[in-house]
């Protein structure tokens, strides 16, 4: 494709958007700044850390900030460039035009285990090895990859994509363009036990698992359903690989939270929410909206709406990095206390 | 079912413990007091966070503590009632006799694979697509889910419950009654590599999992098999979803272990010992009986039975929550110490 | 097998080394010294926790170190003995003798499904249920367990194993020798997400993963492809159970990450680095050769070559071993201070 005509494909590249196209290139595929060679487009934001890879790059063009600077710059080196506000962006729309996803063809493949009270929609694509049980309902579009389980009485809505292995329990109710990746498990039974004199007695775990729009799920995470009610995550949210969410959880909209996290039973987080890598959220606490926490933090209690939280037991981010600052001198401060004690007799 | 004729499967209740049953209405479910509707059941703890909803509460009927006040305050709502010693113990009876299971019907599934050389009981439901490997044996009763898969040489004992995409590698043992739940792995080869000048050789991983009466296993978690002798788990332990437990390690009766919990080889947990969610326990540690660890704390070398730990490294709990308030003040140490020290020239 | 013909498979060993043969007994397994009984083979290393288990042990042969006293207490108790420079390496020798694997019949079970345009070695072993994508190549030698799921456009070399429920996306390329554990998913898109006024907007994955020769992969491991071009895992690394691998990671060669470790997209990671447990490191984070993360430790920026780092954020082992030791006596040193102050007036 030649770089013009890629230009096409991106959304907010309206006419005005600076631009030199140099030969025009055709382009191939895409790659990162320092690893390009011809035929590829890369992309550089503002403060990015590749950018002093433009002067070397030997991708075919490139997306550029808004930064006259650097257009001048690619325009010597003889670079095709055109310049975006987000480039970042551009090159998610670049990608989605240089590498189309391949249509899967409607149909239920005839290795697939269909239960007979199952509605599948025509347009859905049920790979090999799935198995779908009773009174489960595919809505149209849907994708369904080798060897994808769903127990009875699963819902999704339309155009939604279940990887292999993943594995959606009984009552889980997915809204349209969910994305559930490899070996995830949706709607298992919560994790409760009333202690008793004869030991652990469980539970019942009767609730359901609810996904709103456009949720995707990562591959390994686990999304338990609670013992009454729903575990709902909010529309847009994304959720990374190896991700645990309790029974009773309730997410708002368009959270994301990176791998490894861990959320105790009944929490329940705003919109906007952002867990870095390996937080933990203990049981009942509240996370307002458009909160962050950093990695390996640990959250009891309330985290205020916009709050940026850290450590464990998470405090405010600015006062953290003071308190760890701190940490690294304690021994000194231990000796100078010594000292001063020491003269004071 | 009449609240009535369901107080007749609450275990511990008597005749003898205090009710109201109004009108004694019909159950359908049960529902969190804050978001019944009529016809479900709810209840409250002494000391629950949801006493506040007590009064607003549309449920059908509750089941409440030994607390006379609020007994006398849910009669003057016109709620029915029961009060128990044990009320999430009594809502755990009660949503077993609202939502009872569906029994499997006994069988091997068409598109299940049993090894020639498997026992499988007749009692047992084979799902879709099991995998059961050569010389296996499933008691009486297992229920083995749709793409649940057994190596060669597993043995289940009655009444287990496999759940699909579960993975039980050859030679694991499991007593009666043990649930296995989705993607689950027991018995896979434990992490144990032995350094040469070529790199890393591995420790040929020839031991076996045993998990003892009633163990139950979350998604995802991962229990290995030891270099020789066993990988056990004591009867009645719960694990929640993606936990790690190495090789050779050994519990006691009865312990819970929270989500994304990992125990390196060969440590050695008591009786009763409850990790919280996201703790590390390093390779030999040992955990005495009844062992509290709280979240995110990580354990090398001993705990005595019965301590509260926290923090890493781990140290008891009491101590820990005074430093950790003292960490946060951190910054107004070092700067009340510098003042000293110039003070003092 | 009798133990002198045990010997034979023992590579390192000379005909020079130490030894004692005894009654040249039967062996039939192995065990650790504690638990072992006649016809079991021990060991114990310099150092070995289990020293005090050589003068109980009813092991019927036992390797030990280059270590006079203990050999001499070996042939006094009349156990049988050889004396090796490295006894684990010799013990995981011993393993393979005593515990040999048993060989996977070459062929494509009848109930895999195989893509047409897929090449298949005859002599691979291809299990039940598995699943195999068009344009797949599997090399010589491989073994696939049953319900192993490759998507299209994947690379075997050979000799590779999968094992059950491991799921590898398109474009996955592993070198010889890789073993890839059950429940495992390779190559699946990366976390990436670029934030717009409409919510999160996935960017495309279009990259792939690979793994060099003699990579092995944990159980439930998650290892993403980035948007463009590769993750890479360096030849003879060992990646432990639930392993978090994000997209554009690169390692080095006979790398070691221990269970629930987290590495976030674009971490470099040299040769022989080795991370312990439940360690994250941050996006773009550099780790040098054999720099070593204790437990738990969370990484960002650099770590030099060689370094030794623990804690959150990661600092030299040494000053954290100082400092958190300090950290227990922050109330102390905190009411230390307020007298002096108190004091100054």
């Amino acid at each position: 494709m030649r770089f013009s005509d890629l230009l096409a494909h991106l959304g907010e590249v309206g006419d005005a958007s600076p631009r030199d196209l140099g030969s025009d290139p055709e382009l191939v595929g895409a790659q990162a700044l320092d690893q390009a060679v011809a035929g590829q487009l890369g992309f550089l934001e503002r403060g990015n850390a590749l950018a002093a890879a433009l002067e070397g790059t030997k991708a075919g063009a490139v997306l550029l900030p808004l930064d006259p600077e650097l257009q001048s710059q690619a325009s010597a080196q003889g670079l095709a460039w055109v310049a975006l506000k987000d480039p970042r962006l551009g090159f998610a729309e670049a990608l989605d035009a240089l590498y189309p996803r391949q249509p899967k063809a409607p149909g239920i493949d005839a290795t697939a285990v269909v239960a007979a009270s199952a509605l599948v929609s025509p347009t859905a694509h049920i790979g090999a090895r799935v198995v779908i049980g009773e009174h489960c309902q595919i809505a149209e579009g849907c994708i369904l990859h080798p060897g994808a389980i769903l127990y009875e009485d699963v819902q999704l809505g339309p155009a939604c994509e279940i990887h292999s292995g993943a594995v959606l329990h009984p009552g889980s109710r997915l809204a349209a363009q969910c994305v559930v990746h490899s070996n995830a498990v949706i709607g298992s039974e919560g994790f409760g036990f009333v202690p008793t004199a004869q030991g652990w007695r469980k539970m019942p775990q009767t609730g359901l698992v609810v996904l709103e729009e456009a949720v995707e799920v990562g591959c390994g995470t686990t999304i338990d359903r609670p013992s009454v009610g729903e575990t709902r995550i909010g529309a847009g949210s994304k959720i990374d690989n190896l991700v645990q969410i309790g029974h009773g959880v309730v997410t708002g909209r368009g959270c994301a939270l990176a791998s490894q996290v861990g959320i105790a039973g009944g929490a329940k987080l705003g919109n906007g929410v952002i867990l870095a890598g390996q937080v933990g959220v203990a049981n009942r606490a509240v996370i307002g909206d458009r909160a962050i926490a950093s990695s390996k933090s640990g959250i009891h209690g309330e985290v205020a709406p916009g709050e940026v939280v850290s450590g464990y037991p998470a405090i405010p981010n600015r006062l953290w990095l003071r308190c760890s600052a701190t940490f690294n001198k304690l021994p000194e401060m231990a000796k100078s206390l010594r000292q001063l004690q020491a003269r004071q007799g």
